[in-house]
């Protein structure tokens, strides 16, 4: 076992000694950067820049079914097909990770939640993009109308925690960060891994 | 439920009516196509285009130890720090999946594996890049040297499946695809989510 097991200071540490903006696209910002490696060596780096995101595992305590999490379909261009999904969004300027995640919900799901709990966070891609991704559970649902985004188009749906597990163990639900939400799903529905609700703080419609 | 949870023929496919290189880097290849969407409006899908990757859950049956899981600390430019990781690595042109993962194991942490087993696919970021990973779980692992590739430094460590879940679940393993092994992991190693091995097919040293 590392004596650390992540950090910014340790001898693995690549030091930028030059950086460029390779592409600025109509959504992706690309950059690359020089680095010296530990060896004294130099290599570059492309990796794309991302304001952040968040991903919501929304759940609904049905009388019959129990407790339901709200998915989405939706189509995935670079993969040529719709895939299900968690509802996740991506960090305005300045918003708080929690404000964008009370906003996505309601944008593509019309749910407003009473309460939120923070999990974690992901890399989805470490490798050539610096996204990270903030993981919250929200409970305490009221339906609401949906705003989507122009050009967004998705459809929702709910399902059971069994119903989620069981496709991701079947290869139905391939998307990185909904499999992380369905993992702390089952781990905090069996009493491994709490959270700690607060009440959502209010916000505009 | 929907009818269909994830497909390439249906209400909310997109249709590509132009195609661009935007970038090809020494690493990166990013695209933007032109799609008509649902509604007949047309929209711009910027992505990178990437040749897929496998990551593998290394097993070691330790007799005091019992099972453990062999793990890399990897420095990632793009987030300015290491990252705990399972070993993984981009698939050669025309290399089958399997065959990638054995090189990569063998490069990156020197085992080798008696047998492997295919536990699913991953897309870690469908919104802007089309690469997909395949999981695999590798067992019987010997020892050997290390081949790593010029400027790649990292260090190998083991942990057992309840350190690794214990990382997971307090932030210190952040990076997705090793987040999803992890949940492979905890499932199979309960008995829930079963794996088909195989033998090892020969491969050169």
């Amino acid at each position: 076992m590392p004596t650390m097991l992540a950090g910014a200071d340790d001898a693995l540490r690549e030091q930028t000694v030059a950086t460029e903006t390779l592409l600025q696209g109509h959504f992706l910002k690309v950059r690359r950067d020089t680095v010296r490696l530990p060896d004294g060596a130099t290599a570059t780096r492309e990796y794309v820049q991302h304001p952040g995101a968040v991903v919501i595992v929304p759940l609904i305590q049905d009388s019959a079914a129990g407790v339901c999490v709200v998915l989405e379909r939706q189509w995935r261009h670079p993969l040529g097909r719709s895939i299900v999904e968690l509802p996740a969004g991506k960090i305005d300027p300045g918003e708080a990770p929690l404000k964008c995640a009370q906003r996505e919900l309601r944008e593509e799901t019309g749910y407003t939640a009473d309460e939120w709990a923070c999990a974690g966070r992901l890399h989805p891609l470490a490798a050539y993009s610096d996204e990270c991704i903030e993981l919250w559970f929200a409970r305490g649902l009221t339906a609401g109308a949906r705003a989507l985004d122009p050009g967004e188009f998705l459809e929702v749906f709910t399902a059971t925690p069994e119903e989620l597990l069981h496709w991701c163990w079947q290869g139905q639900v391939t998307d990185a960060k909904t499999l992380v939400g369905a993992m702390w799903l089952q781990n905090h529905l069996h009493g491994a891994w709490p959270l700690q609700w607060q009440r959502a703080p209010q916000s505009a419609p």
